[in-house]
């Protein structure tokens, strides 16, 4: 084994939260076997993102090392880890994709939509199970968070076990889905662990997690108590809480339905799998519509705000056939995911007009986290004892009040955040090289590069609005007829009160009259001479400093 | 008196946090004189407001009113309440602006930075010393807030009293500026109050506020036990917040240092008019870098995470001298607004990878509101006793809850959002009229309205990119030359992997040569048909539907 050597090297995820993608390598410095743990998307904002559809890691350092990967293994069935699976699948070689049933149903769904083999994507079963690829035997230990399935990595090589949690909560009565198992780690830890490579989500909750299971009978309550129409909403996939809510709905004596593709989707794949075994029976819209309002409870997506889901719909008016009115109740059983308040208050405004009462997780009340606090992780770092604990899944402030968590308890943390490749073995675990990482966009169809510039133009565009000017030349290099310019995103009229379209073509027509032969003959110095006028003119007129395209256009003699 | 009518009027406040501007009138039907309390902005973002500077309500329906209005009330300094004074100054008859003496301090300065006479400013004595102007005498009755001045108004008119709170807390002890006194707010309420117009902010809080007396003792406690330089940042119009930073550094022997533009104006506005009579000494930036880092304390602007303020600066790198670095510590001594998440996580992120100590309020030990919560807001409801209570500086669900609240206690709570003309006077107080309202753009140097369409296309332009295309004919409507087009913000290339830009120009050229004589003798038809054209190679291409701009020229005969 001499002169082999035992990598970690996150690719996403690992100072952001989201796009988990995670290598580990052994052998040979630069022969190393790779694997893949995870495959996500991120989510787009306006800020940074706008008209980006889904943010993915940049795998390119993976796709030049493409016939040394072997396998890629998937936690479970959040987007942030498998939602890259089907986009990337053609990207990658044509290795096996592991999962547990669940995460398996749902990858395989992405895998045909985006015309990829949804063979690739085995089933496997759970810890002691193992699946073995080159130098590495990897288990799926089974652990509780807000999707049912969640699994950790036990990752074990000829340099000693790595654990990778995925996302992981403590929760011993979880609702749907195992429950969290201390023996069993224990027993994972004890021929003991080089490395933990651990959630940072919660870093920052000082107090332990709470239990899925608190939330139900408070649930019941509410439904029980609510008047009019009933709606709820949560994530889709967090199918313990869409359960309770159903269930809270049944207790009531309401008719549930649920609403949103997402939803049926979960429940469907949970419902095919035996994930769920008891989900009360469900309305389909076209039934539920004819149920009285005060019969009835709606089970919704959007929970954070998204335009396009459920919850949103139903706070613009008729969605469906069904339509709030005063008198009826909205829940979101869910937390605002930052970023993502406006978005929330918006639907919450919007039901307040329509007079419907709306309530939120109330400090916890009708909602739970699905990540591990302060203190559970402190737990999980004991029972597990590793040499190393490298914190993920968090921005770099998690990772480094992660990191300073482990030290202060005695065990040597890494803060590691993409690009770092982390030598695991030997007697000095630190992280070797900085390989170049960043993010590749789904724009529309296209895949493009973060640094490509074409959303950084965008963003420019939404600043500072668009200039387009056509010019002339005649084949002596005169300008022919007056220029022609268009304004977007810009205002009619400047400070001087003229119409600002009219001036920036006298503006650029009396450039034209006295620009020099030497200018009007390279197209470059002409484009960039227009541009500077057309600038000038709408900064002075208006402080904002539009993008210009200038069409230079040289008439051939006929 | 009969026949005559006192009325409230919302035109930006209620409905949103921000852009506060309400109008009262009393008199006969369509003839009240008129009297404008507060005139604020609201902050852009790039979801809703790509590029915009500021935001204001559209005075539109003051403005057709302008011979009816005799004077504008400022109650306190907040851009929220007073951005929108020298700016609207101009569209305004030059009616008399009545502020206290360092509100009308920041008054002044605003209508000069606009050109406006500041002389149009005129400072008042607090209550019990009122303004006649009109039907009605107003006066400014103190109250305690994160600003120094803040004043509800006491409006009284032939039809009775109305208190307009402003912003509001109820601090016994707030450190700068004048406590919450609940014997003053008693007598104002002695002789009846018809209704009481209260801030909404913290309406979801259900414990009662907490002083700033509170956060001095624990900013003493933080500064003196921390490491290496301290940087931290609060609002810079919260003078108490700012002084006991101050003081805490000096209690810590080091040398304290202001650092941007809104921090020094603010603390000189208050030096000047006698607001802060205490405030330690500090250094200016070149003296200041010349300080060793562990003696040193800066207060610094950008707790929102606002790019171009101090803190995002320091996160960046070097700024005027100053480095953060490893040890360093900065504090968060503030609140984050909603909305403000991503852009503040990013300067403590950009701080942990530089490996300094990042703190934040701490659950509230480093922060406290400047806004009444819940417990507050019914204490001042029993302390006035108004027979009506409308909320306002609220969006709709926050107003809903406070007027719910009202109710609850056995008073009328009216929602009133903006635009709701409400006739307080009469024996059924009530919304009597809907008055058209909206937001106002500071877009560069101009202000265009809302619904104008320039930021909206904008944003059309940030989510689909931009093509502009050149067509040029003969005076024969023959198409010469081939088609010119550059395109912004989409990729080079789409799913056939060909230039994407030579592929719209082959269309056109395609289109142009199979075109009738009908389509290219007509522009706007020709225009219509290239933007298909256009829209539909980008569509298949990349699956995004870009803004198309034709230029089509026609050259004249010679």
């Amino acid at each position: 084994m001499a002169g082999e050597r035992l990598l970690y090297l996150p690719l996403g995820g690992a100072g952001e939260i989201g796009m988990n993608a995670y290598v580990y390598g052994y052998g040979a410095p630069g022969r190393e076997r790779l694997i893949l743990v995870d495959l996500g998307v991120a989510f787009p904002d306006m800020d940074g993102t706008p008209g980006v559809d889904l943010i993915l890691p940049d795998l390119a350092w993976l796709m030049e090392r493409r016939d040394r990967l072997d396998a890629i293994f998937v936690t479970h069935a959040h987007e942030d880890h498998v939602g890259g699976v089907g986009l990337m699948a053609g990207h990658l070689p044509e290795v096996p994709i592991y999962a547990r049933s669940f995460t398996a149903h749902i990858a395989r769904r992405k895998m045909e939509e985006n015309g990829q083999n949804p063979d690739r994507v085995r089933t496997v079963d759970t810890w002691p199970a193992t699946v073995a690829t080159g130098p590495f035997t990897v288990g799926f230990l089974p652990v509780s968070h807000s999707i049912p399935q969640s699994s950790a990595m036990v990752i074990d090589s000829p340099a000693g076990r790595v654990v990778h949690t995925g996302d992981f909560k403590l929760d011993p009565d979880p609702q749907v889905g195992e429950a969290w198992d201390p023996d069993l780690w224990a027993s994972v830890g004890e021929g003991g662990v080089r490395a933990l490579i651990c959630d940072s989500t919660n870093v920052f909750n000082a107090h332990p997690g709470r239990s899925e299971r608190e939330v139900a009978p408070e649930l019941e309550k509410f439904v029980a108590s609510a008047s009019g129409m009933v709606v709820a909403t949560t994530f889709a996939s967090n199918l313990a809480r869409v359960r309770a809510l159903a269930m809270a709905g049944k207790a009531a004596g309401r008719s549930v339905c649920l609403l949103g593709r997402a939803m049926r989707r979960m429940v469907t794949a949970a419902v095919e799998t035996g994930v769920l075994t008891d989900f009360p029976a469900t309305l389909g819209p076209d039934d539920a519509v004819q149920v009285p309002r005060e019969s009835l409870m709606l089970i919704v997506t959007g929970s954070q705000g998204e335009r396009r889901a459920a919850s949103a719909a139903l706070s613009r008016g008729k969605y469906l056939g069904f339509e709030m009115k005063a008198g009826d109740t909205f829940l979101f059983s869910s937390k605002t995911i930052p970023g993502n308040e406006t978005g929330v208050a918006r639907i919450w405004n919007a039901f307040s007009e329509l007079g419907v009462e709306v309530s939120d997780d109330a400090g916890g009340r009708y909602h739970v986290s699905g990540h591990a606090n302060r203190p559970d992780l402190l737990t999980v770092h004991e029972i597990l004892n590793p040499q190393i604990v490298i914190p993920m899944h968090g921005e770099h402030r998690h990772l480094t009040a992660h990191a300073k968590l482990a030290r202060e308890n005695g065990r040597a943390g890494i803060v590691a955040p993409n690009g770092s490749m982390v030598e695991l073995s030997g007697n000095d675990p630190r992280v070797v090289e900085h390989v170049e990482t960043g993010r590749t966009y789904l724009d529309g169809a296209a895949l493009v590069g973060a640094l490509d510039g074409v959303v950084r133009d965008r963003i420019k565009l939404a600043l500072h609005g668009h200039v387009s000017v056509a010019v002339i030349l005649d084949d002596g290099d005169t300008p022919i007829d007056d220029a022609w310019a268009e304004l977007r995103g810009l205002p009619e009229t400047g400070s001087s009160r003229t119409n600002l379209q009219e001036l920036v073509e006298d503006d650029v027509a009396a450039f034209l009259g006295r620009a020099d032969r030497k200018t009007l003959r390279d197209d470059d110095k002409l484009m960039d001479a227009v541009r500077h006028v057309v600038r000038k003119t709408v900064v002075d007129e208006t402080g904002k400093r539009p993008e210009v395209t200038v069409l230079v256009s040289r008439l051939a003699v006929d």
